[in-house]
């Protein structure tokens, strides 16, 4: 059986992997590491990247924590048990240029008391003006991700996507979705290293379905920073007040600067702003007013 | 005995009369004006002010909400009732000049099933390069009012703001404090009308108190618009981690510009940002690691 050490040392390879093809994908700029350990238990290395040719500021962080779940654990992120064991990769990318998407990609493993353990991730992507056929391309890249397991989880975990990235106090997804999923372990139809299979391949799947977006994006006179910078600050707003990785770092005594990666280079709020009629925000604005179903 | 009608009445022209008196001292812009209501009952009326010569964006918000306890307000906000009652003021100005600080100020009242009530409210300074003297003039005046009424409160409120207005996640303050209270209602020292009373005079010393802050500060060649959009960082991140205001409107289902007027107009996130040793920054964040008694 495979035991959270592989799981984890399997994670930073995942890490290195993302790492070393953005480099090649930005061609303008290296990540930055930082190793860090909790006092509690355990540690992390932190990869950044700034001032790219395509992204403006990006992380890519691997984690591994353990120790007692704290009063503060059990209370805030409502975690039953003694001791905890969770190690992850998260990667936010917040692109330079307008056209070019907000990214985000998660793989996580849980364990509680050395035996209810559980795989949980996502991906979803931001774009600041939506264009429909990449929408579609980054959803049928991951059906057929999820279809090689089990044709069931697709629909599923987009459907976890779709609530979960959902800004109810603004009545707007945060982006086009993609797939989310918590408290994934062995089931009748997959086994533990299926599961963490399929995670290590969403893992590396990262760097091509950034690439792809980037390549085949469109650049529109219309297109504005200032949408942009107010698009990110949704993406702020998203995570402080809903994200659980946020919640978990933050309450489980992470290190504050990693969990805080996703956070955009800059950001704008206007109040009340409106978009005008027949623009090109408003279209995206509408988009992310109703999840669609992007595969039919 | 004093009713709700009249404290929200009270309420409304406080706003009215700070907002006069802060275009008064802008001098280049002029609050707009925007009436809302909501569903459930009540509603508000939010004055918004922006690109003016002091002010870069700021709001002072009033509202009167009442009826049923929902269930998510019940879980969230952890009130016990079947009905309640809340009507408040909340300013918040973002200064342009790197010089001036950010400020806010809220006074609020509230009922819960037509017989226990409270008031509550408080007013911090977040200075982007701290002042010393300014902070005890800020500090003395607060105490000068809290002694009108009783002269143990002002350290009991000013510690209640240390407490609040403290960002764990980052080990600072979010500037140099002021004073925080909730849950105050008549005890053997202060009646009811005496409480509402304290509560509108804060609510109207407020314009000085900016004014002064405007008028005796400096400014400094060193001083720099990136650390003041860095500074502003981390009043999003605790409004959004956690502002009671700004929860208790996101869970009662108010109107979201409204609760997030207090967002800064531009923000920015700098990994593992470094302020230089003996440098203006260096400074200013030694003095938020640790909340000073700033009157002695």
């Amino acid at each position: 059986m495979m035991d959270k050490n592989q799981i984890s040392a399997s994670f930073k390879e995942v890490q290195e992997y993302i790492c070393l093809k953005l480099e090649e994908l930005d061609g303008g700029s290296a990540f930055e590491s930082d190793e860090w350990s909790r006092s509690e238990g355990g540690g992390g290395r932190t990869n950044t990247i700034k001032d790219g040719i395509l992204i403006e500021k990006g992380g890519v962080a691997f984690s591994e924590v353990f120790g007692p779940v704290s009063e503060q654990m059990s209370k805030q992120l409502k975690l039953e048990g003694d001791s905890f064991f969770a190690t992850g990769v998260s990667i936010v990318l917040h692109s330079k240029a307008v056209q070019h998407p907000i990214i985000h990609m998660n793989i996580r493993y849980f364990e509680i008391d050395q035996k209810k353990y559980w795989f949980g991730g996502g991906i979803d992507l931001t774009p600041i003006y939506v264009n429909e056929e990449l929408a579609v391309l980054f959803h049928s890249k991951l059906k057929a991700l999820c279809d090689e397991y089990d044709s069931t989880i697709y629909s599923q975990f987009k459907k976890g996507a779709d609530e979960y990235f959902y800004l109810s106090h603004r009545n707007e997804s945060r982006g086009v979705g993609g797939i989310f999923f918590d408290h994934f372990s062995a089931n009748d139809k997959l086994s533990k290293e299926q599961i963490f299979d399929f995670c290590i391949k969403l893992g590396k799947l990262f760097p091509e379905l950034y690439a792809e977006q980037i390549s085949k994006s469109t650049l529109h006179d219309e297109m504005k920073r200032e949408w942009q910078l107010l698009r990110r600050s949704r993406y702020v707003e998203f995570n402080l007040l809903h994200d659980r990785g946020t919640k978990f770092g933050i309450y489980s005594g992470g290190r504050t600067e990693s969990i805080l990666l996703s956070m955009p280079p800059e950001a704008k709020w206007v109040y009340n702003y409106q978009e005008k009629e027949e623009a090109l925000e408003q279209h995206t604005q509408e988009i992310l007013r109703n999840n669609r179903n992007w595969i039919i």
